[in-house]
């Protein structure tokens, strides 16, 4: 009998801190052995020249959900996974969103329904907190954080999403009592709303003053101001989606203060400006999202927050809506950069471009890409060692890449549920040839290789609490020292 | 007949930018003449040995004002202009405050009423905007300030006063358009009600409590927020009483970039700290104010604002309320920190502190004592040339100090309508001796010489807008690179 | 009998501080007084519509001195201080410099007799030390500051001018104890040398190379470098004709922290860019000065400072050498970058072209133009209140400028020696009129009025040595705490 | 026949990335296999409840090194790699360092035959360049670093090492052409010199006024020096040693600007401080080391730097010399602090200290502690991936570490041939209890367990230039638009 389930042979197997050749064996799903000439296994792939990577991680995704204003992603968690299978995800982590009035509760098991039966790859879910009333705060929240819903995130904007403030002190603060992950859209609403208003006043409606109203001071404000609401209370944040330079700034000013503060970018925001929503007709449609894509000088330093620390997690913020009535234009035809449906397609595309310029172009080490595209993530959001690595014990998630494989990206060649995607045209060189999650081949000859549904859900175990006192003097001593701990 | 109706002699004059001996001829209230052995005056004052200074701007008083609960300040315009005129001052500037739902201009009516008949030395009104209603910002505000109340306060924080950030927005565009300077009380209100809640709900009511609430952090924070806003419509700002480190290193950070972003400080976070609201029994209810004071490393940091030139304009933010029942303790004998009424007087003690510990010990140069207790608060002001210097044809608005006059403040030699000082048993070295107000020896003799009254209303001009082109690039540029020109 | 020498009627006044209308009144050289309708003056000058501005001071000139490689300036003391006259100065400060091996004390009254019998406006020199020698430091020097020369210059690059990191701390504490300004010259010599050694060796000769070879970074590092060093000594220190923007950080972030630190700048780095050293031919040779002229980015770098303060001096740096073998190719005809002559002339252009650019298209106020001009480099260097403002007492120095006279400058309108302007063809508006030195009028109808030699020397009071205790905590304070008090 | 020579079973293992149980299985020296129940070895190592590390790279070490005053250190290469291996490491670089006039291949060949015959675990060398002669530049060097000594340190100070900055700029600039890694002992000379001569002249003498005459500025000037001189040809430079926190933050000011400057920071730093030198008598002197440990702030600085990415690599800087007439006092019984020998022991405590304090105490994860004490040397300096992690083909170097042992430092226990360890005394929770170097079992039961020479010498191989474009701006970029490519 073999002694392995499966066995990669001679691969350049690469983690966040090392690179080496070695074979690696699976066996009951996950990471057996690691060496030269292991054993032989049930099954054998050859991966000579080729690079073995630990499975993506796509930490932020919009999946089977429905927006505020009821419509529905084009992806649901078939299409979805599959896509993120085919771009070497072994991982994502769709939301689980409240609207106001809903239960949390209700929400998750909503998600699970729509998850069980259709992901292709495995998935935790991040809840979205919009409601955060003394139910959902007093026992929901707390509840599901114990049962391994330990990452939430808050909006700073959208009408219907937003949380004041002093909504946020209180969701941060339950975080840190109950060792959680705060995740934070940081867009002043405020901003947005006034120069929006003021734009359309003006007739100024194309989709380029999506990208005008959504300035780059509305979200390095907020998220300067995100940042000083967790130091108050000495809780871990993660800002996601960043776009704007002063925002990366305030994230490096956090972190140079040994702060736990922590930053995601997406490729939307290096391979794309504001130029592109300013396309023919309504074309720029399809690239409007939130925080919009910037100029060049913008793109640059996101890349210097890609090299620098700046950024942990690089993730697609695929939010699926079709250029059709369906999605962009289910407010009509000719909608005002307002009521167009916001967001950019990526599960697939997001390691391949990174990969492509990052690595191929030298900005970037393969080990600080696969700390970028998914240890990273998975030390972030409790869900390392199981996920995120290749060591010893860890699920057998691998995404097999041909370094060499040069590919103009279509929607065509894509398998999400879309009808465009924003990087058409664009040529990548190295892409995944076979994609394995839990020891299960799920990718493999651009072919999908699994059922419908045998993706796994993951539980995950909170973080304690933790006092910062080696970074920056957290303003809780001072409370303390006058006998108040508040938090 | 003499040509001059006053001629002070022999008195070394200082202004903003100099200092020199000469003396100084007055007539029809306005100084006529600098020269040496200058000719007879009706009337003829001997400065030997003393200085001549502009008389002080108190550019942020609030005299006759009923707080949002309805309560008096101690102090009406007779009591807080003699008390002022008695500390070297001759010109101050009140609030008319709007509370929600009033008329400005009804606001205003009433303030001239108040101040009319009983203010002995010269006035103009800062206007308080709390409710930025539909009339006020499209009728009432525009034509008050093209009559010449030029600049009024915002409130981030206070339930009844505060404004949104989209409410801030409206009126520093219309600030711009209309050339008015916007004041704004920076201190972010969600964060110091979650803490006050968080503490009242732990038993912790004593004042020294209210220093806690009012953490550093909401006031840097929003602050930053404040100049992020102003920024982004390209308007003046000035942010009053600053009292943390982080919320100077803000205003600096602005103006290292060339932004018109202004600061003011007040004695209180010079001379007290939150060691003050830790007295015995209810006795740091004296000390309580928005923001406290803070710690020694917080006195540090305002100092250095103070020569570095982060700070413009030094005011007292005099807010008279009694320790009785009449001010401090008209919710009740024992009130937790929330039901304190804010605020601490000074308009008397001001400039004596700041001249003792800052010429005096070295800190500052006479001509910075000048510029920060009178220059700089008439230009940014409007009532520059008029007031804020010694030069032909401004108004004789003189302060004759005896800069070796050694006083101990106590509350008996001061007059206003208090019945205690915080800086109770200080002593300082150097006083004014004789003060003028357009001419009229107001303050001589250590008596008051002057009717109820007698002080003059001044109406100002508003500054046209202007665009920063030379500073930071403003981000109105970009949205009119997109053909959309928002302010 | 007149009651005045001179009575200026009329004219708008300007000091650092105020604008104001009045009559100017003159007796024995002083301002005896401002005032409206004064007394008759022997003299009578009608200054309506005009502006009455303190003469400048050119603190920065190199006249009638001889380069280290023996090249005599194309100015002497006349045509130099005829030039400034023109331009709208009352004084100038040349330099009285060491060459290694010299004694200062000779150095001094050779410039002395270079200056007495020629200069046509006051003057005072600083001093060069490039050699501080035992009996220089020990000496010279010491006796040289308590006879009113209380400013000196060293040089951190210039092999025959450049003195060691040690050397500036024995200056600097020197300068320290003795109240004395210690001005520098910041460059590292190494980064120069070694660029410059390595374009010559791969045959970049041309003019151009000169602004290669001398690196921004070596402006920045040297500037860094300078600062540090006065901290650790707790001694004021100037930085002279600052080019680079990382060069005007380094002081700003010395100035924000409260250090002693100051700065100026020229007009070269408003006005000129590096793509005039490329002109055709051998034409770059005459924008040739250290530092060069850098890019836009540095010229809208260098406005900035002026205009938040870290400049405080606006000088020419006015170092003539002809587009001839007498100058620029003293070392023939074709030299290589390292043997043209370096400087450029601006005694006379330098406040027209600021005034025009900066007061005249909104950037500067003309108090902030006066300061810039005047005011500042007379409190900075010991001359002040004598010179640099218009106040009683004050010597009557004054320009009396036509803000509306448009004039292209050309060489051959300008009164140097010179046979080359680098503004060539550049229209400015604003030009004195007349200019007054002492009550003299030395330009009147673009003519001279006065004689050679009719200039004063200006001796100086040193300042007594302050401790910067308010400021950045110097290291002094950590010697002391060590018992050792080290300067 | 086992298929294995050694298996580490059931252990924790940690790479700078991961941590997870695993057996190791070790063949010929190297990691052969990582697995769950992997076959047997020769020799079996039961791991439970221990943590397996890569054993640790001691990058900075002074081992059988004669002083530029020809003092040979109490450590020659079997004592001092003895002392490293029971501290955890089984590789270290001491220095083959030139002094002046020598022969940099002669001095490398002494070095060889110092070590080859003594070491006990493996080594390379790390040149030192002080003498960069035509000859040492243009042959001996380049040939150097192509057979594997790609690593090399320059001085700022000491007069017998140090290098002019023109000089550093050849050093850079080489290390740049031939891809070898640049480390600067950073402080200013002549800072360091004339505040010891003013100490001197004034009696100071005593083992404290050394670090008097270390200021922290005269290391900040000059960390921030050799990072411009590094920017200026686009060079990596990393900087030793780093004990003040303004070097520590020119350091961090470069990387956040995406520079590829790095910092190393030692045991000294974190665990004493100026006080140590203060103590009675000659005491002091054992704490003499360049920089010196600074003060409480500094320590918490320093803290700050390992956890937010400031420094790289945290070494011992081990430099011993006795407290006796061979060591400290080779100079005489009572030498001022100049004649006294610099530096303090470190080689066996580097490690527990900081895996007490830091992991211990919570400030840092294990993961970081091996990137720190291993991973990272092994990647700056050219190891990786054959040392500094644990991973297939990698050299089976291991540290089989107690978590939980406790001991108090003392010298009677450590393996180095000093009198004295600057840390008796202090009580540390974690040691390594077996130490593995290339499979071979080094320390085992307290005791060592190989033969003298033993230890391997490690050539290394140099890496390409790289061209900086992703992060600042290189000058160099400036030239080359001018057609000058320098370097």
């Amino acid at each position: 009998m073999s002694p392995f389930d499966l066995v990669i042979r001679g691969g350049t197997v690469a983690t966040a801190s090392d690179t080496f050749r070695a074979d690696i064996a699976v066996k009951n799903g996950q990471v057996a052995a690691l060496g030269l000439d292991l054993g032989e296994g049930e099954r054998e792939i050859d991966a000579r020249d080729l690079l073995v990577l630990p499975g993506g991680i796509d930490a932020h995704c919009h999946i089977e959900q429905e927006s505020s204003t009821r419509i529905m992603t084009a992806d649901d968690f078939y299409s979805g996974s599959v896509s993120a299978a085919f771009g070497g995800n072994t991982t994502f982590l769709p939301f689980a969103a409240q609207h106001k009035g809903q239960s949390l509760r209700e929400v998750v098991r909503t998600a699970h329904e729509r998850a069980g039966p259709k992901a292709v790859i495995d998935y935790a879910f991040h809840l979205i907190v919009s409601d955060p009333s003394e139910n959902v705060m007093g026992q929901e929240l707390p509840a599901l954080i114990m049962e391994g819903y330990t990452s939430f995130k808050v909006y700073m904007t959208y009408e219907m999403l937003k949380i004041s403030d002093r909504q946020m002190l209180d969701v941060l603060s339950l975080a840190r009592r109950h060792g959680a992950m705060t995740m934070v859209h940081a867009e002043n609403d405020d901003v947005i709303s006034w120069i929006a208003e003021r734009l359309l006043t003006r007739g100024h409606t194309e989709p380029k003053f999506h990208g005008i109203a959504h300035s780059p001071l509305a979200e390095s404000e907020a998220s300067r101001r995100a940042i000083d609401l967790a130091r108050l209370v000495d809780a871990p944040l993660l800002i996601v989606h960043v776009s704007a330079p002063e925002a990366a700034q305030a994230i490096r000013d956090a972190r140079n203060r040994g702060l736990p503060i922590y930053g995601e970018t997406c490729p939307q925001y290096l391979f794309l400006t504001l130029e592109d929503l300013d396309r023919e007709g309504m074309e720029g449609a399809k690239f409007c999202c939130s925080p919009p894509p910037r100029d060049k000088a913008g793109q640059d330093a996101i890349w210097l927050g890609l090299t620098n620390g700046t950024f942990q997690v690089f993730s697609s913020d695929h939010a699926p809506y079709r250029y059709d009535e369906t999605g962009k234009f289910a407010a009509g035809p000719h909608p005002t950069f307002k009521k167009i449906a916001n967001g950019v397609p990526g599960l697939e595309t997001r390691m391949p471009l990174l990969f492509s310029e990052g690595v191929g172009k030298g900005r970037l080490t393969l080990n600080a890409f696969v700390a970028l595209t998914s240890t990273n993530a998975a030390k972030i959001y409790g869900l390392h060692p199981r996920k995120g690595t290749i060591a010893i014990g860890s699920d057998a998630d691998l995404a097999i890449w041909d370094p060499a494989w040069e590919r103009t990206i279509t929607q065509d060649m894509l398998h999400d549920n879309m009808d465009y995607t924003p990087y058409e045209g664009m040529t990548v060189t190295g892409w995944p040839r076979i994609v394995i999650n839990r020891g299960r081949v799920v990718v493999e000859d651009e072919t999908l290789q699994v059922d419908r549904g045998s993706g796994e859900f993951l539980d995950r175990v909170p973080e304690p609490p933790r006092d910062q006192s080696f970074g920056d003097a957290a303003p809780l001593s001072a409370y303390r020292a006058f006998g108040a701990d508040l938090v």
